[in-house]
């Protein structure tokens, strides 16, 4: 191992000072190009690399955030590690993976912690008001991604969240189907718990109401595949059946268009219209064609970067940072009310 | 900002030797239940949380695996994400995320020293001979996974490598197709240099010349979702159509399917058979049923995690290990023979 060449070896190769060697390695720290060259160059001859572990016990940066995700079943979830790793390792940060159960995360954090992270992101999962203060305490900010906290007055002061405008995108997939003359709406859960679901469901009901109707159906699919199929099979087992399913999101959405279609026989968007929520690229594939609302991956995952560096620089304030949606359609909810709906509503 | 609580202010107050302290919070290590416990609760009340980094330090261990990618899009890499961190935190190691170009893996590498990592895993994507040496040179052990290392002596010496046996994968696809009738074989590959669409290729036209036949047709797709559209456009674009398809990857063989079923109005298996390679979850999906070669990640993550470990313990030689595969069959190839190709061929 060359563990023994220091940055004094390749500052006296380069004939630069010690202090123009540590900035070339710092991410971020100001350097002339004809210095940063000269430094390269030495340190490669020398077969020299700075040690990040090193300089992060006197920096106390280690420049390493933490991302605790539950699961990665739901196609959303891939393009966020994807979208955040690149993001953050163009400012010389990287993620470094933790998977939870969806109720472990407390102890995942207790190991977090050890790694000395500079900020930690959770996706698809919340954390204790004990550990929200745990965090605050050790000077580590943490952003909810995809999730708000606690009602909590505690978890909510010390923990900022990122995630789309979820109620208002509830809203906009009721006013759709309602416009498109559907009648017969029915609701397909993700986790009863999770905020996402939550408000999804707020934004869809409150706009049902406001029209002088009511949920038709509701069944629960826990965001997962063979839940939204067993769900799928429930909402449709004795008819007069739903005209129209919010799914509330899209990976549930593709397993319930299956199920009507090959299961059922049932047309999408003529027998019954389907809305989900996400737009992962899965909804634009040809079999599907999926109307949904889009979240911004990139838009989210900007909000949470910049909400890290507030925190890691000292800001005190969370915030929870609300990111616009809108819909994007596609092919399955039809564009104009039947025939049928229309004579019935004129 | 807590950071004053010591190893031996636990110690003191769990009324332990700080060797307990420290073997608690070792993964791995062996302590008593009942000595664990009293550290807990003694960590606990004071607030005491081991520095990995800091301990990083004496024992050469960061307890951290770089897992370089260079594209997520295809659905099989968020699998890999998810088991290898699983069984690597299992393990008390954690995986630090560095997202590559496919041509830039050489650039992140540096970057990736810097963290003093205990290991590489390069999903996808190979390094240069230069870099394998600088690796061996600084004793981090590398494996590269669903890739083999370049031909030339040095990086193999020094590099291990995990893959499913692409080679009679390919070879089991040009089997099956020819024992179900179809004559005028097609490949639509993914990306030409990469080992996995070489040896899948290869096993793949083997048989074909084994049996006295040559490809018929073939385009490049370079494993993304529209290459392979539009590969399948081409292969396509005039008579007499080929009646089967082997797409390297699933991923592009979703793609293929729609092209032929939506665009073209061809169908899938009666006109066209189709074959795909890694068994994403998607290929069971309702729409597609995907016959295709099964990848075990399990596996291949299991031997990959092994082989880290081997290397990290100092074992000196690399290895390459292959996975074996197999075939799943769903609805994308034909049962029986069609009675025309039968009479064609008594």
């Amino acid at each position: 191992m060359k563990l023994n060449v220091t940055a004094q070896d390749v500052a006296r190769l380069a004939r630069v000072s010690q202090s123009a060697v540590s900035r070339t390695f710092t991410p971020g720290a100001s350097v002339s190009e004809e210095t940063r060259n000269k430094v390269m160059l030495a340190a490669q001859t020398l077969g020299y690399r700075p040690n990040a572990l090193a300089r992060s016990l006197i920096t106390r940066r280690s420049r390493i955030i933490a991302l605790v995700m539950s699961y990665l079943e739901n196609q959303f979830y891939p393009l966020v590690i994807e979208k955040l790793s690149q993001k953050l390792q163009k400012q010389g940060y990287h993620v470094l993976m933790f998977i939870s159960d969806l109720d472990e995360a407390d102890a995942v954090l207790t190991e977090i912690l050890q790694y000395q992270v500079d900020g930690i992101v959770m996706a698809s999962t919340t954390l204790s008001t004990a550990l929200a203060k745990t965090c605050a305490d050790a000077g580590v900010p943490v952003v909810l991604f995809n999730r708000v906290p606690d009602t909590s007055a505690l978890a909510r002061h010390s923990t900022s969240s990122v995630t789309s405008n979820n109620y208002l995108g509830g809203r906009m997939v009721a006013e759709l189907l309602l416009e498109r003359g559907y009648r017969r709406l029915a609701f397909l859960a993700g986790l009863e718990n999770s905020s996402t679901n939550q408000e999804r469901e707020r934004g869809f009901n409150d706009v049902l109401e406001e029209a002088g109707l009511a949920p038709y159906r509701r069944e629960v699919g826990h965001y997962s595949f063979s839940g939204a199929q067993e769900a799928t099979r429930k909402l449709f087992c004795s008819g007069p059946y739903p005209d129209a399913v919010f799914v509330a999101n899209d990976h549930m959405a593709i397993a319930a268009m299956d199920v009507l279609r090959l299961e059922l026989g049932l047309r999408v968007p003529e027998d019954v219209g389907v809305v989900g929520f996400d737009d992962v690229p899965q909804a634009a594939w040809g079999s599907y064609r999926l109307t949904t609302v889009v979240q911004s991956v990139e838009d989210m995952v900007s909000a949470t970067v910049d909400l890290l560096h507030e925190q890691m620089q000292g800001e005190v304030n969370s915030r929870n940072v609300i990111v616009p949606c809108r819909i994007v359609e596609r092919d399955s909810v039809r564009l104009h009310p039947s025939p049928d709906t229309a004579k019935s509503h004129q």
